[in-house]
């Protein structure tokens, strides 16, 4: 089947997709939890004049993509949650993986994180941590980069070869380090994550904290995310919890592998 | 500003919004956690040409609201879970109570559901299930019918009175009971529920399953969610979860009103 060219800009193409490219731009003006945008405010930051914006959000909050709250802001909507949850690589890999998340978690009473790889950085699939945990982490759909953290550097080592070759061409700054990584470095880690089995990663500001992550395997032994440990340096030493994380990885491995949780439909219960 | 009305059938609206139901059309073909749909499924669940289907899954596909499988199948992609993430009922809701339904969890070693209304029924915003916990509940992200389980009861206890009566006046089937619940039973059971500050309700099939509901208050006093444990009613008196429930429903209510969770933004801050 022949593909469709992109539409060059300034034309107005055939068949109206721009359309649903304008609706999804609407979509991406959504940047922090809880955002609540005005009308100019979506417009300004979709790009679009404001009586487009009105036509589509309306469209869209009809469906229950969007929501308005009592004043009149636009919201990101329920049904988007829905509709999400059906994804295999994020909710699906979650519902396997998530009780052994619960071990880790009830075990070391730390931040317990699972991500997945989205082209070039790690996105979160799933987080838990405990009211006493500290430092409030990356939220549940957020992106995190590959080279700067526990579950990236697993991701990233795992990674086909000439991605990683771009990461390594690429900007490799460390948040609140004066000096970037440097590609030998990064490319020297990497190798003693695949030797191991395990990554580690530590950053000292706002507050000293080490990440400890092992990849999780899908039934062809393709690494398919990542789930780490993420403690104060201050209390925990990361190589005290590197035998937890591995062993429940490949736990929640096996668990995938049984289940073909990634792909697989699975049916609704119900319940009281 | 006028309302667009809706567009009557068989006529091309101007403007070209039917683009985007079309394109929302196949987001909502994807109903079970996990489907993978050929173009031939997805245009026949979707109800359009299979050209049409093609041209405005790629366009999703691209922006990442599809993804394509290795067979060419299409998937719900994960970018529709970042942007879902930013729903402030569904995850901002969420990431103010999950701490408070872990606790739960763990002093129960039961399910602990989290769930907000949308329309005429419920939305299961979370659920924690052990690997122990037995039989496999609805998924985050699935709707749950009001009238008939414990968070539904506590949403529809507290829903505007013109939504009561609406699902009083419809259908009240329990799932593989012979009988019908009769609107004067429900009436006496919202009544309950709004008097007590709890609901119950069983199940007698596929296996004797209670579930203990409470409901959480934003800070204007409205019940924004309600949150319960499921466990078997060999193993548990409902009566005994009951106090357990209700204080955490408490504590999670005054950490939402603390934080503004419902709707305000959160800044994210880097983990290692």
């Amino acid at each position: 089947m022949p593909e469709d060219p992109p539409a060059p800009r300034g034309r107005k193409p055939a068949r109206g997709e721009p359309v649903v490219d304008r609706a999804l731009r609407l979509l991406a003006a959504f940047r922090e939890k809880g955002d609540a945008l005005s009308l100019g405010r979506l417009s300004e930051r979709a790009g679009l004049p404001k009586a487009t914006t009105l036509r589509l959000a309306r469209r869209l909050a009809e469906w229950g993509a969007l929501e308005r709250t009592d004043d009149g802001d636009f919201v990101i909507g329920l049904r988007l949650l829905e509709v999400a949850s059906l994804s295999p690589r994020g909710h699906g890999l979650r519902e396997a993986v998530l009780p052994f998340m619960e071990d880790l978690h009830h075990a070391t009473g730390q931040h317990v994180l699972l991500a997945v790889r989205e082209d070039r950085e790690a996105v979160l699939v799933e987080r838990l941590s405990a009211h006493r945990a500290g430092t409030v982490l990356y939220r549940v759909g957020g992106r995190i980069p590959l080279h700067a953290t526990g579950v990236g550097l697993v991701l990233l080592a795992h990674a086909p070869a000439d991605l990683q070759e771009a990461v390594l061409d690429g900007e490799l700054s460390l948040p609140d380090e004066p000096q970037d990584l440097t590609a030998d470095e990064l490319r020297r880690t990497l190798a003693r994550v695949r030797r191991d089995g395990v990554a580690v990663a530590s950053l000292r500001r706002p507050e000293a904290m080490s990440s400890v992550a092992a990849p999780i395997h899908d039934s062809r032994r393709a690494v398919v995310a990542a789930l780490s440990v993420v403690a104060p340096t201050a209390s925990v030493r990361a190589a005290a919890l590197a035998p937890a994380v591995v062993a429940v990885a490949r736990a929640a491995s096996r668990a995938l592998q049984r289940d073909g949780a990634r792909t697989g439909p699975s049916p609704d219960r119900f319940d009281g």
